[in-house]
């Protein structure tokens, strides 16, 4: 296993992520959130933790929703940063998140907390090691707890040159190079001036063999992609028919 | 909904596909067996149910693992005749089967007739309405029963022309052509001669929404692929790593 890698303490890179609209938009710049708020269920009243918070969008929508306590996880010191800025300017009205940071790939529940809600937000398909933060999340839930998550769909990381071709034969349409979906492990990628950022491909049968051997029950599993009448406007979403870009998974422990 | 295809009763269609290893070995020429078999449990002294039981390979299999009813039900007379026929081959000893041709877009579970097991292989992406045959088959099976089931895998079921083409750049290697992955529905492809076998695409996001919203609790999802070693030899299974042909799902009616 290689140390964790961090691009969002590279300041050149950080320039070009705060311009993405899920960051300047919050929430409401992540099209697939709708989605994964249904998995969520209501948060009135719980505790709940979120791996890989970045900027703190949901740390802070969860205080909105009158969570009981809310903390955010995230490897990134300009992240962390970032989010208790915003929330500074908020007026101390969500002064009641607690920030760390921490890598998650040796982040170990501390033994005296327990959460009511677990999320994370396009985090996990950067770490090596999903059963162990599996068990540890696990370990970390009340009984009837959720765990849900998002990350980049195994079609979506698998090809070893992720791209769009025009589909032979009829080049108003796309297809996607798929390949490599069984060969597990890095890809690197080139993303936002970013050279060799990496991801780890897992299938959709480990993503789910590692809950299911865990302990978890599945709750919830959507494969998010826009509605048919989105694409083609002005979201330039041609093509994110033709593959699932995003995978939404909701696991509960059980009572 | 159009009515049921049924090519297996065409003496054409059927003479080619007689020839195929899977029917020629039995299950011993199906590679994504033996994970069925995991998913699948004991079956001794149950009652067991086969839908799309084709040839009757898998009746035959639980019968000699001394289950205590099996039942095989296809759409083709053809195909049970031939179940009949090899049964008959075995000198009495498999003789507490029972098969019928049915449709099962519209089969209906007996009241009478409770299961603990039902399996189904490579049959449903054949099925127009994968729900209404979900609800029969969970209220025809006994309190932690299970439902194994195979299909064509759901990115080898979504392009509009589903084939291989060398990868741009290393044509040593290949390259899947995904698109129209959203869009649910008929798949016109040509098989063994056959021109116009109809298909349905579905997401795994629907396979598996569907089967919790009826009720099920899931146990076990492999996107069976072969083994690295086994890809290059005598079997020409170049390219199967690069994307899964086959998903498998075990459920289980929670007790």
């Amino acid at each position: 296993m290689e140390p964790s890698q961090n691009i969002y303490d590279d300041p050149a890179f950080f320039t070009n992520y705060v311009q993405l609209p899920r960051q300047q938009k919050g929430l409401l710049g992540a099209p697939e959130w709708p989605a994964l708020r249904a998995m969520l269920g209501s948060v009135q009243g719980k505790d709940v933790l979120d791996l890989g918070c970045g900027m703190g969008w949901v740390c802070r929508w969860a205080r909105d929703e009158s969570a009981k306590m809310v903390k955010g996880v995230d490897l990134s010191e300009t992240m962390i940063a970032k989010a208790r800025e915003f929330d500074a300017a908020t007026e101390g009205r969500v002064a009641a998140i607690d920030y760390v940071v921490q890598d998650l790939e040796t982040w170990m529940v501390e033994p005296e907390q327990e959460w009511d809600v677990v999320f994370s937000s396009l985090t996990l398909h950067y770490l090596y090691d999903l059963r162990r933060l599996a068990q540890e999340i696990y370990s970390s839930l009340r009984s009837g707890g959720r765990f849900v998550f998002s990350v980049e769909h195994p079609i979506y990381t698998a090809p070893k040159n992720p791209a769009f071709v025009p589909t032979p034969g009829s080049p108003d349409s796309k297809t996607w190079q798929l390949n490599a979906y069984a060969e597990e492990g890095v890809r690197l990628t080139s993303w936002l001036g970013a050279k060799g950022v990496r991801k780890y491909h897992r299938t959709m049968e480990t993503y789910l063999s590692v809950l299911l051997e865990t302990g978890f029950v599945l709750r919830g599993f959507r494969e998010w992609m826009p509605e048919a009448e989105s694409v083609g406007g002005a979201k330039g979403w041609v093509g994110e028919r033709d593959r699932p870009m995003f995978l939404l998974v909701g696991v509960e422990k059980a009572a």
